[in-house]
């Protein structure tokens, strides 16, 4: 068997996943998140170099961990591997993040490469059924959060939505969920609604499965809502105990259903 | 033939509609828009008293225009018409704002009155198919928040959306467009993005049909868009010289479609 690697975006995901167990931490340079305590420095531009790295140190398991944004690249320094995946990448790219992440897992898949997700290795962080902090609030408001997700999850667009009051008050769109929460906070302060998160329907949980930290409850408390709704076995906890920390320090309710 | 009743709420509309003839402008205290200019002042607690004073003016017909909000009302000054009816508009309420509305003009209706549509009295207002200022631009990106928008049109959510780079930047809730467009501006400066704006499948165009103006267009401008495109025949243009003349002003492009 041969070793691990973790592709490491931002946020507090990839030291949880390095955490498992043994790995060699990669990082994009340019990506968010930095290129601080990575074992290996890939470049965008350079996938070839990369795979042929990975294959030098023993690599054959991967866990794409931690946010990554769509960044531009330098033409000049394309390697022949990179120029050949591009038509492929661009055509996926016009179809959406979810698009996008599938065809780049698959073009690790190609390379030989098993891909695992960080719920595989850290399960003890996935959000199961039931109340986890608090109690179960303002269903009715959740359940039309659920229903505006629903609708709109198969068009790759909304892993969020705020409801308060039986009105939806913010779906989330690519500027995430801490900018849906600002927004909600400016302009319906004190509304009391509740926030749903879930997974979209082409979501890979492998490689992009949605997650709340402590800040995220922080935000909620800030944007005066009292409670958050995930969805069981498909959200992250970054991790279970800061983030219950939190709900108890902001006095927001925390549950998950199915 | 009877009088004519406007029932103005807050914006320009109310006084383009009286433009198209002889009307009795009605104001409820504490909407917006103030009780400016009013003939009759009506009370959301005393809706009997209303429909006397309606009928004792010889009005027969009624037109609603311009924004409402959801108030709160006292209870102590419910006649006893508006105590009725509670339960009924209560309900609605539950249901979402379009709800809301088709029950406010079934009750209405059933006092006898006919309900005229701003775009029936002020045809001219209508944004019709084509192009209006500029070009049409960003087509895909137009698609892609027409597609979000039928999604959850059904769930009494989302008159408008922004989209950009085949990406969904802003999905309008409660708070309204204006909102919207702030969030796109402070999160996706310089996006160079459309708006599309178009009602709901479940909308009154009679009461509650979608509108913009030149200030609409030029929080566009300032939030980094390039174009809008709106609904044909389902959205009003407040002015549409106004309009016009802000598109030049502002560099954006205007369109509609069926």
């Amino acid at each position: 068997m041969g070793r691990r690697a973790i592709i490491a975006g931002a946020g507090a995901l990839p030291l949880l996943v390095a955490a498992a167990g043994p790995a060699i931490v990669v990082r994009f340079a340019g990506a968010p998140g930095g290129t601080d305590g990575a074992d290996l420095v890939a470049q965008f531009e350079r996938l070839g170099a990369l795979f042929a790295d990975l294959k030098s140190h023993g690599v054959d398991e991967l866990c794409l961990a931690g946010a990554m944004r769509r960044v531009g690249f330098d033409q000049a320094r394309l390697d022949a591997e990179t120029k050949a995946l591009l038509p492929r990448l661009a055509s996926a790219m016009g179809q959406g993040d979810d698009a996008l992440l599938r065809s780049i897992v698959a073009i690790f898949e190609e390379q030989g490469f098993t891909i695992r997700g960080a719920h595989a290795l850290r399960p003890d962080l996935v959000a199961r059924a039931g109340v986890l902090c608090g109690q179960a609030i303002a269903t009715t408001d959740a359940a039309r959060a659920r229903g505006v997700l629903a609708a709109i999850g198969p068009l790759d667009v909304g892993q969020a939505a705020v409801a308060a009051q039986g009105q939806i008050l913010g779906i989330e769109t690519l500027q995430g969920t801490d900018a849906l929460l600002r927004f909600v906070g400016d302009t319906m302060p004190a509304s009391g609604g509740i926030l749903v998160k879930r997974a979209k329907p082409g979501q890979d949980l492998r490689v992009d499965m949605p997650a709340i930290g402590p800040d995220t409850v922080a935000l909620c408390a800030q944007a005066g809502l009292k409670g958050i709704e995930l969805q069981a076995e498909h959200v992250l906890l970054l991790d279970r105990d800061a983030v219950y920390a939190a709900c108890a320090q902001h006095g927001i309710n925390l549950w998950a259903v199915p």
